[in-house]
């Protein structure tokens, strides 16, 4: 009758609300991507868990449909919040060929927050989100976006920097920075958020451009006032007296 | 010895990481704004708890460091994410004048990610964030960022967007927006997120241009793609097979 579209955070139990547990808790079924199924199904193994790999976001969102309509509820599972480059559009968008069900999107710290806590802060300004994936979006809308977002000088956050098929995309991403930017600009990737293996590194952009990344790293670029203090990277708010 | 700098999410011990608790629960000292502190003044009373008012944010950042300096665990407590115009970045700044501390950013739910949760998904695709406050900011700049967002198509999600001198600043962004977006184009604002008086609204561009808000509110202007499914605000992330 309900489906939870439930954002993860980006890795550990720590960094999952306790609202998020709650809803895990009182669901009958956790649907997910294989990965994050694994994360938790040691702590809800008396669940039914459904999972499907990678690719087969349509599918999910079926899978969850046909056990709500059925009765049960359901969560859906996603890394970081399920509202940023996650599941909980697609499963309102799906919803519609179902007979009404109850939807509810619960928030999880999305990777441009946690990895920004990482880094330093880097955001703490106005700031934009672009994903680098060109399998849901023409490249020519992501190069007018990167172009945009250095032209008014906002910090940049770049999701999916990479894959196999795109490995340049990042070199051309900073390519198209530099022309606003100084290639001095303090950058910044982070790996594996919360997970086994999380590694951060802080960098010119001009470095950036020269460094291979792959889909678990999430990366950041500095606006103009960007700077690195204590190996941290920190974009001032724009605080007179400090 | 140690400041914690804590996002304490949206509003209720619900969205509160375990930690972000576990960082509170560690500390000598809590430190933050009074709003924030009255949230949990109740859990963590046994604490030599801090406030400052409103716009003291740099005392706020030396009375913490000065406590960090003596050997004190610290930590100190910001609404949202402490990296999204949060404390982070200040502390680090304001940590240059004092002796070597360490400085660990706990993440926290910002509005952006809680606020989206609430109207859907509007978000779900590449966005960006833009104070409209003028306090720190030039106003020609953030003119410039609105432009330059609503240019690329980015979903565009507002903090700050009014106060008593502000009183027209949204509708001044609405106007830089229609010039490159439908006046139909769904938007949302979303009050009081996981507090008392939640609520939220979704309305056309057209609309949102004459509705009055408070600080208290966050708001979500959609992209070229966004609808509305089911009285929600919802952009598509692009799948062919919906
Ligand atoms: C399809 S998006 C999903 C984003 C997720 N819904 C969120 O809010 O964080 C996948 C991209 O998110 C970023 N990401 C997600 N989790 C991460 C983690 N634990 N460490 C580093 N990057 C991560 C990476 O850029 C990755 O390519
Ligand atoms: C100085 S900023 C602090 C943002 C905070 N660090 C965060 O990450 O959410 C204040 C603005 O954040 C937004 N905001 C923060 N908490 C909110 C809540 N509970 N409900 C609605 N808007 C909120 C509003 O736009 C408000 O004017």
């Amino acid at each position: 009758m309900k489906v939870y579209v439930v954002g993860l955070g980006p890795g550990g139990f720590n960094e999952i609300t306790p609202r998020a547990m709650a809803a895990m808790e009182e669901s009958d079924v956790i649907a997910g991507y294989s990965v994050y199924i694994d994360l938790i199904k040691d702590k809800f193994s008396h669940k039914t868990l459904l999972t499907t790999p990678m690719k087969r976001e349509v599918d999910r969102c079926h899978m969850a449909l046909e056990e709500a309509v059925k009765g049960k509820t359901v969560s859906m599972v996603c890394s970081g919040d399920a509202g940023v480059y996650g599941m909980a559009g697609l499963i309102y968008e799906v919803s519609q060929q179902y007979d009404p069900v109850e939807i509810e999107v619960i928030s999880g710290i999305t990777a441009a927050c946690s990895g920004a806590a990482i880094l330093g802060a880097p955001l703490i300004h106005d700031f934009a989100v672009i994903s680098l994936s060109d399998l849901l979006t023409p490249l020519e809308l992501i190069k007018k976006r990167l172009e945009a977002a250095a032209m008014a000088d906002f910090v940049i956050c770049l999701y999916n920097p990479s894959s196999k098929k795109r490995f340049d995309y990042l070199m051309k991403a900073c390519d198209i920075i530099v022309r606003y930017r100084s290639a001095n600009t303090p950058c910044g990737i982070v790996r594996n958020i919360g997970r086994e293996g999380e590694e951060y590194k802080v960098m010119t952009l001009k470095e950036l451009r020269n460094t291979e990344v792959d889909m678990f790293t999430t990366v950041f670029i500095g606006n103009s006032k960007t700077k690195v203090i204590s190996g941290k990277m920190v974009t001032p708010r724009g605080y007179k007296d400090v």
